[in-house]
């Protein structure tokens, strides 16, 4: 019995997969924040290099993985699909499990994926420096690896409550030799607007956006790169769902349903667009579900509807599920999931009905991440423990209904930087933060009116 | 071009191998603390289950590694052999190096290769228990893991320094459902006696063994498990080295030098130990170098003769390389080669001349670490850093002597539960702790007097 699924290195993609291509129905384009037409290359040029403003419009198939990150990614590429044999026994379910697991990456999550090609294209257009933000870390600290291995200055806005509590993924970054400032910072005018009216403002995601924006907007050197939630980042991370396939025809299987957590939404678009797109081109329609905290729940809650990406109101409007740009989630481990918004592309394909969407509290999927622990070996990441949950739930449909389906998830990441959540879980202490009901429709009614 | 070398899980190696079968000169045997004779099988006993004490003996060169835990092993293995090539490219060495990653496994070191078989074994014996000792935690985790898969109880004792400065490994064995304590505890008559004496004591490796081994001793429904320097543990570690023999030839290269870092001697002996055999059964004669830190030098300042495993000599007598079991190694951070003793069979292969030993600085070690995080992604842990700087000054050899020499070193494990020590570093505050040169002779005065 076969437990790993191992694709050879020639085996690893040579294109990326975009989705676009092959839907019925184009997405909303992206508009300017302050004409509210829609956007133009040129529009994008202050923050990103020209080949990633392609990709970000791009309407064909598929896009050529140049060689020399496809080199990079052999460093962990391609990744395992494992069939997950223990932990399917000790659920006593009849559904098969298979989980393609994201954290042999050097950074330990997907997110190299998309770090190391925007690192590249953009030392190759003679870029020096990057901006970005980063919450927990793990975008941080793949853009800092990835910068490290092109000679990129990478400096990262770390919201300022992560950067306190969890100095670990600090040091990963300056390991890598970037440098971490705690946002908001006196670097910028968002941060300072911010620190003049609140001096102990914990930060947000929103607001790192602002400030990593800011300084790419003022610095001719320097460039910006954000970690999900656009086209380009999406399109990066189909390398997961494409290798999954072949790996899904080794085991002699095919999913039912493919699960996988989604935040920004680049994780679940990396494993579920490959086989939306094979469904599109006249292929088996499977169930694809995307799971998100409860507690910041833009798909299963939030309005489809333009909104900005940031609290500075500095980024394009999008077209996305959204809990609104002034929302703020509430505290909880999984911080790559606390995002007002949606992928533009993973709200479309929701909107029609190509995908579902589910919600789970934490401490339900804590309890999923320590049964998985348990019988699988790998601890997950908070955001992960998302999908596992989706999983667990789906598998124990299928024994109740006596039904062998096969269950496909994405484990986007290992949580030995998260191990604090555990001890937290463990110990009873974890509470199941919600949104306050107000709050949101307070942030929803704030939308911004975009003319017909 | 290739980057990494995967084995077939169907090629996984079906058996340990045992040096023990083509060495030269039988090593010295161990003896009973108390009458100072050899150990029969019978002593051991009230620790070790009886498959794992013929182990400890056997003599046949190859014992078969049941299905049941190779089942488990598959979950990680084959671990990959990959080829350094951004690191020889930074070097600008003529060398090849290649380097066998343990840090695949759900503990993320090799310590798992010897907890599963350890817990299997006697779970198969009917032993619902297993009490053990960890120092930051690496072999305390994978005992809890395998301790979990087995439906088995662990109780570990933690030195305390680690236990309070490192509380994502304590997590992380509670997570797999394993209790530890810190140790010196009152939970046992040696822990007491610190306890009563200095009620601060900050703990030490020999005396966590020394607490481990008196549960064990006490308590008919429990046995003891040691992560490294015995026998069995080392034969269990050899799947390491055979797997890179597999994957060697897979990458059409065979080692001029193999190195590995040493504390205990476990992850050392797994990759060396199958190359030392080809050796004595006529084969090639490679370099095996042994690295350590220079802080606890044994095999390079220690002296080879009878002594304790622990601080309470609960243990049996063996012959080694120590610096003798009062002496208290200096605060570093590669935790797991902070031990006053090394493995009799690696010490026994020092004293053959079939191995060689090098002592290098904590700051040197995390210089080389850096620099291949920042080539190859991983940072490793602070042990497998040595094994690192080892690689490096063996390819710097290379490049001043013109020689395209072919390097393979063992990493141990990644560092991701050690990131403070690289802000230490980065910081500039890593200090090379060095020992006490008159505590040293006071320790190497005070080693047992062995009869003729």
């Amino acid at each position: 019995m076969t437990t790993k699924f191992l694709l050879e290195e020639s085996r690893m993609p040579r294109h990326w997969y975009n989705i676009v291509a092959d839907l019925p129905v184009p997405p909303a384009p992206p508009l300017h924040p302050g004409t509210k037409q829609p956007v133009a290359p040129a529009d994008l040029e202050p923050l990103f290099t020209r080949s990633l403003i392609e990709q970000e419009m791009a309407t064909e198939r598929e896009i050529e993985i140049p060689e020399p990150i496809r080199e990079v990614f052999r460093l962990w590429r391609p990744a395992p699909l494992i069939r997950a044999r223990r932990l399917e026994q000790a659920l006593q379910t009849p559904a098969k499990i298979f989980f393609k697991y994201e954290g042999v990456s050097p950074a330990g999550s997907h997110k190299p994926n998309s770090a190391v090609p925007q690192a590249w294209y953009n030392a190759q257009a003679g870029i020096r420096k990057l901006s970005t933000e980063t919450g927990a870390g793990q975008w941080g600290s793949s853009l800092a690896f990835a910068g490290s291995l092109f000679g990129l200055e990478v400096k990262v806005f770390q919201v300022r409550v992560s950067y306190d509590q969890k100095p670990y993924r600090r040091a990963l970054m300056e390991t890598y030799g970037a440098t971490c400032i705690p946002s908001p910072s006196p670097e910028t005018a968002a941060g300072r607007a911010v620190l003049a009216e609140h001096p102990q403002h914990p930060g947000s995601l929103g607001l790192a956006i602002s400030e990593a924006v800011e300084v790419a907007a003022t610095n001719d050197d320097t460039k910006y790169a954000l970690g999900s939630v656009l086209n380009h980042v999406l399109l990066h991370q189909t390398i997961i769902g494409q290798e999954a396939m072949l790996q899904m025809e080794m085991a002699d299987a095919d999913p039912d349903i493919v699960i996988a957590c989604t935040g920004g939404g680049s994780n679940f678009a990396g494993l579920a667009f490959p086989y939306v797109g094979q469904t599109l081109r006249g292929g088996r329609k499977r169930r694809i579900v995307a799971v998100e905290p409860a507690a910041c729940p833009s798909l299963t809650r939030g309005k489809f509807a333009y909104d900005f990406g940031d609290t500075a109101h500095l980024t394009p409007l999008t077209k996305m599920h959204t809990l609104g740009s002034t929302f703020t989630p509430p505290g909880f481990h999984a911080g790559g999931l606390r995002y007002h918004g949606m992928a533009p592309l993973v709200s479309h394909l929701k909107e029609l009905g190509l995908i579902e969407a589910q919600a789970h509290t934490q401490n339900d999927c804590f309890a999923a991440a320590v049964l998985f622990a348990r019988c699988e070996g790998i601890v997950p990441a908070p955001e992960a423990s998302h999908a596992i949950q989706g999983a667990v739930a789906e598998a124990l449909r299928c024994k109740a209904e006596g039904k062998a389906e096969t269950i496909l998830f994405g484990l986007s990441g290992h949580g030995h930087f998260d191990m604090a959540a555990y001890t937290n879980y463990l110990g009873g202490k974890l509470v199941d933060a919600s949104y306050d009901e107000a709050e949101l429709a307070m942030a929803l009614s704030g939308l911004p009116s975009i003319p017909a």
